[in-house]
């Protein structure tokens, strides 16, 4: 497991259901479980967002924090700021969820930074900051619970740790 | 049942999926169902639009029409044609939609001649164009097909069919 | 349809939830609705049973009979009558069901008189005892609804009501 | 923990699904999780068995073991071995299940022995033998999920493992 890398930062450019926006880096520590999806995608609306709202009630929030992300990829008029936002309402989603940003019309940048094939897509990012598991489609229950349950066990990784922030090299510090 | 007034015609300001809007009044004859709906309820998405579209499959078009009906009453801001449009595509929603004509920000005007509760909501109008079902919530399955299935086994009213376009008064023809 | 012969008596050996055997000729005047089981047929348990009482509940009960019909065809030693009745209770069954007339090790006396393909099957009866509708596997509410409706909307065929127990001819009275 | 004891052996007349019966104690070092049910429990059949299989098909059988327990408080007569053989072969149940032993009419030796509620309950046995979890109803799929997993992550405690058969003490040998 050395050799894997941090995941990719997320690069958003707003934020609901949270004061101040998230990132991974300042959740290092957590198991962090990302919903990604679209509020016009009917598989998100009923599949992984109820399955994203479990995760959040079953878990403690200083075990597993859970992250929605709007990748809008189509129709990138109708699923705007306002849009979602009453969407976030009317669905009682309560909890943070980022607007990944745009790239004009096509694929926004979160999106193409994890190379998502569409939505949903969930990913599990360990208390190190990596991406350990990248699913589109239906993760059954089941399944999703003992992941992550597997990823709380493990400790931080130090060689992780060491690189959150406070590393330096001959040629400065991060 | 000669007492029964003419439902109100809907007042709408664009249609989906049909080349030219509908009324109720080209409609006498057949047997009509409204779902009223907003597309960000989650009732609706969930329950309200799946039964009408398994109408729509059930019967035969020449039997029974059915109609969406976006009476949008919260979230003006969220729910505009260009999102509606987005919305009917992605959950291959077929039948005709009208868009219920606004009122400014508060209850739209079809919905507000009805005195709708909210949505999701369904009329039944049987062939002579009188309002005969008016259920705020869910129908179950069973209940619609034979509601549906006893007004298909009606004549439509005389007086109903006379009023149907060719109906002239000393005063002049409709 | 003047053709349409009287559909088959059933032949029972017990009965379930009535003080008096059920017999398709007393009932000549409602629409019967026969839901065709076994008590270890996942599909019966799970969707055949739970819609006919679904019917039983929508329904009055002069209007539409449910009937239950205990067609064991296979697993004969783990079906009986005390597993039957057990099977009823736990399941909360409260409509007439009767056992229909084993032939041995085989299909029962009543199933093949009706030729049915196996479990869970429907069978609709007319007021005037006529098989109109004979369905193996799952028939969806909506059209089960609507062909309810549509036999209720039938008066009794005369010729029928003629045979329902007083008919007579040279060789006798029934 | 060193204080929990190893859960009582299952005491059974009979097995299905499985060439040898099993127990406890030569399923050390296995997490073991436990469904028992009755073939006429409404609540088994459309929960707790469904969930069990999930269970079965999602883990190694080298790492939890799903064991049945028929555990028949009521209808002893309509619940028999011969009517549970065809239960398992129509619900297409493949793990091993075995009959918990009676107790005349009432409460099985088993159920007693771990003084159960009723049925659908579900337990969990760690690697060392030891209860971990017992719930009576329904536990949701991403919590068991996540518990199966918590247990396999645990290496057998070696108290326990001392116990396997082979421990001898001044007053002799298990």
């Amino acid at each position: 497991m050395a050799e894997l890398r941090l995941a990719p930062e997320w690069r958003t450019t707003q934020w609901f259901n949270t004061a101040t926006p998230l990132s991974l880096e300042t959740l290092r520590g957590r198991v962090v479980m990302v919903s990604a999806f679209q509020m016009l995608c009917p598989g998100c609306v009923s599949q992984g967002l109820p399955q994203a709202q479990r995760v959040a009630e079953t878990f403690r929030l200083e075990d597993v924090q859970v992250v929605g992300l709007h990748t809008v990829f189509e129709h990138h008029d109708a699923m705007g700021p306002k849009s979602l936002e009453a969407f976030l309402h009317e669905y009682k989603i309560k909890f943070p969820v980022g607007v990944d940003a745009p790239d004009g019309v096509g694929i926004p940048q979160t999106m193409r930074a994890y190379d998502m094939r569409g939505t949903p897509t969930t990913l599990l990012i360990d208390r190190a900051g990596r991406l350990r598991r990248h699913a589109f489609g239906h993760l059954p229950d089941l399944q999703l619970g003992a992941e992550l349950m597997a990823l709380l066990g493990e400790a931080p990784a130090p060689s992780a740790r060491q690189s959150d922030g406070s590393a330096c090299t001959p040629g400065g510090c991060d």
